[in-house]
């Protein structure tokens, strides 16, 4: 049947573009805050790049088999729901039914309207735990290579992201001249990756640039100044 | 009308205990495997505990004030998403009509099944629309406090789970020693976290115990050995 034409204006990020900005925003905002902490703590860019870089790994790391563990947990919750609903279908289908009629009376629908509907699921097992799925579950049924990928684009992503405040001070030993170049590169990547991850999720790409170079800021003038108060 | 007795069965965690779960994941392992990671490269436990302290800071603020403006970012999308059906069920109702008969067909429903519910849904707009936004769009009205509740709830489980590892390194002055006590203390709390989680989100607490305790050896290993390389 015709697609309606109106209906790719409603747009939902893919799941590889939020992977993307799931690691970016940490791996951007994380290594960066450190960086800029240690500078007002420490005197060497070296105590500061192997903190750096350790910060990243771990995070990676973790972000990366965090995302990879929660794709496998949901396509398990899936999975043993889906089961459950077979079995619901074929052992209770009068109480399944009645769920099914719950559905609709919850849009203010009459039983003789809702009657018809209930009556072509009962005849097709397969399209009915479908519905119960989407419809009484919320579940929506994962793809099978979903966690491998997403832990691989969530763990690259944060690398990327990290890399940038940390460059400055593998290449440039004056420890507060690293700290200014750190900023100005991580709050323009910061400008840039807010403003493109606002393209892709909402209608405000400048006011998304806007407030993810600030979340970055705060956390590293906090960064900042909690480090410089021990030391 | 009874709720069906078996509908409880059907576990969904909480938005609160999936904030607490996502600050304390990352709370619990990054500024773990940071402090691990400089103890195969740094000296004095002053400079994990300001590298620690401030990487805290920076963890919970990029990842609180990141919550909170994802739950900003939902709750537009919700609202202009709500915006866009409640003129189109006004402006191209014939349109929409067919859509929510699509929904239907995709279950394997003849069009004398489907039409007492596009007939009911086009009598009572709002409904109509309630069922677009859930059904067609698979999107759930998000409550209006969740922002700020889900910042505070991530940023505080951020704070107490880092402050596990890096309680020793405060308190015991030999770097060894703290290192120990902080592998010890935050694999015990790892695996306590990981079972809860377990609890609450699968049927198999163990596993998930297991599984959190490795990724935060995993990511604390790779610190300590990039850190160990890199001085």
């Amino acid at each position: 049947m015709p697609q309606t034409p109106h209906t790719e204006r409603h747009f939902t990020a893919s799941d590889t573009v939020r992977d993307i900005v799931i690691g970016m925003s940490d791996g951007l905002t994380v290594p960066f805050a450190l960086a800029a902490g240690l500078t007002g703590a420490v005197a060497l860019t070296s105590i500061i790049v192997t903190a750096g870089l350790a910060e990243i790994s771990a995070g990676a790391i973790a972000m990366g088999l965090g995302g990879y563990l929660a794709a496998k947990s949901d396509a398990e919750h899936y999975a043993s729901e889906r089961r459950r609903e077979h079995k619901e279908v074929a052992e209770i289908p009068e109480e399944e039914m009645e769920e099914v009629a719950q559905v609709f009376r919850g849009y203010g629908l009459t039983g003789e309207q809702i009657a018809p509907v209930v009556h072509a699921l009962r005849e097709r097992p397969k399209a009915w735990v479908d519905f119960m799925m989407r419809f009484e579950l919320g579940l929506e049924e994962p793809k099978p290579e979903r966690a491998r990928i997403s832990a691989l684009t969530i763990a690259g992503a944060y690398i990327a992201g990290g890399l940038i405040p940390l460059a400055p001070y593998i290449f440039v030993s004056k420890i507060h001249v690293a700290l200014l170049f750190s900023v100005a590169f991580t709050l323009a990547a910061l400008f840039v990756f807010g403003w493109i991850k606002g393209r892709f999720t909402t209608a405000r790409p400048l006011r998304s640039a806007l407030q993810t170079a600030l979340v970055g800021s705060l956390a590293a003038g906090a960064a900042f100044l909690i480090a410089k108060l021990i030391s």
